[in-house]
């Protein structure tokens, strides 16, 4: 099973056809998803036309982009002009969009192949999907980008893309061994994807390797000026980040959470040991009081603009809603104004805190979840090791680097300050070399 | 006078700041934009707030663009959110715009500093501007993208953007002795630029240099699904192009077109001693048949489509209206849909020609304008040698390799096949190393 980055390269150099790649992926599609159910919509014929268009291009002699031939996988609430976009609710059953995605754009002229949409739960939030752990079929993906996360840790696309609006990617991405990274607030363009929280929502990755996350990410990345949230600056470049060596040894932070209690003994005992390896490099400390209401503001300003952005749909569908989602909407209409904007100020104070605190630390280093993936049947897992850094915009990746003691996949996450994603892919650069070192020595 | 390359270098290593290299721009724009009349809009108090901003992201580490603090000058019929966009037309005085356009929107996301708008003629047709040759005050610097190739030759900008949808970049850059290139129609988007002719407007850029050139269609280009003649593939890689070296010696052909004899003679000599010096290299051969009536086909499209574009605005604004533009609008009135058609299906054959014809040859080698810049009060020159390669949307670059007799500076034109433009940058690489080794040898 090729990396995306090493598919790329094979395209290019002839060696592999787009079409031969895509035929394998939908072999492995077809072999695994009737169990696995990662993907929302597929259209095989598409994905091959869009392949033969790629192989015909490279043997004409025109340009090939950066993602030239390799597929792509995209969470069901990412709009495409040629394929429905369902957002996991009977609200939008069979709904089809005139326009593409900011995004998919961005993957068109990549030249990317569009593989299909992967299954999210009911619009991004809670109520759990049909998609299985690929590892354990009785286990949750996680959510809310659960069929991407399955889907590339089934070997069915090298990439994906899912968004995270408090811990729907590197919360599924730990659940499935896979890379998940989301990288700082505005980094990459929302315009035709679902809203629901318009200063929480972000956009992030998923693959089998660093640098596979770091080069989608780049060709996805950009300036948006009809996304409140996309800075008219340059983005840092994530691949050279990825492929670069650190400079010295990178500081890192542990921060005793006030719900590290959470944490499942099996998966602190995971992290503890990274932790023991890594020694003075970690410096462990008591988190500031002020990181401690931050997870109530989270759910205040998620829940209060969920309803601000989609209270027509909801009152227009309410039988079509689940009583997952309708508690949450409940709770969302009784904020008031007041409540909401002080929470947007509380959000505002960490982006400060976390400014100073990362002059001193090049990435605080946590836990992706609380441990390996649930039961299905208990839900999609718990966001919580997620909400600070998704509240403050913070970059963030989850590297697979532990197994919990079913022999499910564990994922470390490295946290790093805003703007400097390059930096941050560097320091887990870093870090799976060094323990790679370690493991070997 | 830093190219855009070395001066992003510059400010990317420290050893220059955006704020020094805004300074010097504006002091020569002072010094000398009083005679030459190259800016139509200049806020220095904006450049200079962009520029400290550029300075300020690269000592707090964050990312830098491939044009970070380099100033760019804008045709001003590029929308801009900051700055009034006013087609060198009273109709649009004071006009100003809620939106980027999409290429000022891939600008900011590579570190540009939007320095301005550059004078257009109006409408970007023939009604000439205000604007003077910097090489000749009493000459024309061609048009309608006057202003951009006047500010890169005077030194104002080491970049600036045009547009062409006849001869409006590479007859310019000719006359003001500077490279101008216009990419593979669809190569760059065209939201948010007035719009003359939905078929023909193409968008070019100008630079001091090949790899300037090469690397502001780099940043600016893009798939953009809101432009109908953006294709959504990868383009070539300008940069790569401009840098490579040909992997054997190009094959030119030289054609001779039925307008030749507009050639004036000193050009006429200049373009046959770089044919002699060329020898075997070039293959001469008359134009075929097909090629004859195409001048009248790219005249039809551009009259019908400006007068279906801007029907309104016309009808509106009659008497702000200059008498050559109302000329060309009585004449498109006057086109029948059915000549309209037929002249896009000649368009669409004159394509399949060419596809064909670069089947054997690398480039075709032509002269850029008919010769050195014209009197200012004889107009903006002729945009004959341009037509054709419009028409059938191939990328056009021409080189300032001549100068004329009375010492102005004269261009050669390089065309290639469609959507390979690096392959034609990486023949006019090859052209200017060769003619340098020929002189020096």
């Amino acid at each position: 099973m090729l990396s995306a980055v090493a598919s790329a390269e094979a395209i290019a150099s002839g060696s592999l056809s787009s079409l031969e790649l895509i035929k394998s992926c939908l072999a492995r599609i077809s072999d695994t998803d009737p169990e696995i159910n990662a993907w929302e919509y597929l259209d095989a014929d598409s994905a091959i036309a869009q392949a033969s268009m790629c192989d015909e291009i490279r043997k004409s002699g025109k340009a090939i982009g950066l993602l030239h031939g390799v597929p792509v996988g995209l969470k069901d609430i990412i709009d495409t002009i040629d394929m429905p976009t369902q957002c996991g609710s009977d609200i939008f059953l069979g709904r089809e969009s005139d326009k593409d995605a900011r995004v998919v754009e961005n993957l068109r002229n990549a030249g990317a192949v569009i593989m299909g949409k992967t299954v999210t739960t009911e619009m991004a939030f809670y109520h759990p999907s049909k998609t299985r752990n690929p590892h354990d079929f009785n286990r949750s993906p996680g959510g809310s980008s659960s069929g991407s996360a399955a889907a590339v840790a089934a070997g069915h696309v090298p990439l994906a893309i899912g968004t995270q609006t408090n811990g729907s990617v590197i919360r599924p991405a730990s659940f499935c061994g896979t890379f998940g990274f989301k990288p700082s607030c505005g980094v990459i363009p929302r315009t035709g994807i679902l809203q629901t929280s318009k200063t929480l929502d972000q956009v992030g990755c998923f693959g089998r390797t660093l640098m596979d996350v770091a080069l989608l990410t780049d060709v996805i990345g950009g300036f948006d000026q009809n996304d409140i949230n996309s800075y008219p600056r340059p983005r840092p470049n994530m691949c050279k980040g990825a492929s670069s060596e650190a400079p010295v040894t990178p500081d890192l932070a542990w921060l005793d959470l006030p719900f590290n209690d959470r944490l499942s003994s099996d998966s602190r005992e995971g992290l503890d040991s990274i932790i023991d390896i890594l020694g003075s490099k970690v410096t462990k400390m008591s988190a500031a009081d002020q990181l401690s209401n931050l997870v109530a503001v989270q759910a205040r300003i998620h829940q209060y603009e969920i309803c601000l952005h989609q209270d027509q749909v909801f009152n227009d569908n309410w039988d079509k809603v689940s009583d997952t989602l309708k508690e949450v909407i409940k709770r969302g209409r009784k904020i008031s104004i007041n409540e909401y904007t002080d929470a947007l100020s509380v959000k505002e104070s960490a982006q400060d805190f976390f400014e100073e605190f990362f002059l001193e630390f090049d990435a605080i280093i946590a836990p992706s979840a609380v441990g390996q993936a649930p039961l299905f049947s208990q839900g999609t897992g718990d966001p919580i090791f997620s909400t600070l850094w998704t509240l403050a915009g913070l970059p963030c990746i989850t590297l697979p680097l532990l197994v919990g003691k079913n022999g499910l996949p564990v994922g470390v996450q490295l946290i790093g300050p805003i703007e400097k994603d390059d930096r941050l892919l560097r320091t887990a650069n870093w870090l799976q070399e060094f323990l790679s070192l370690e493991a070997t020595e």
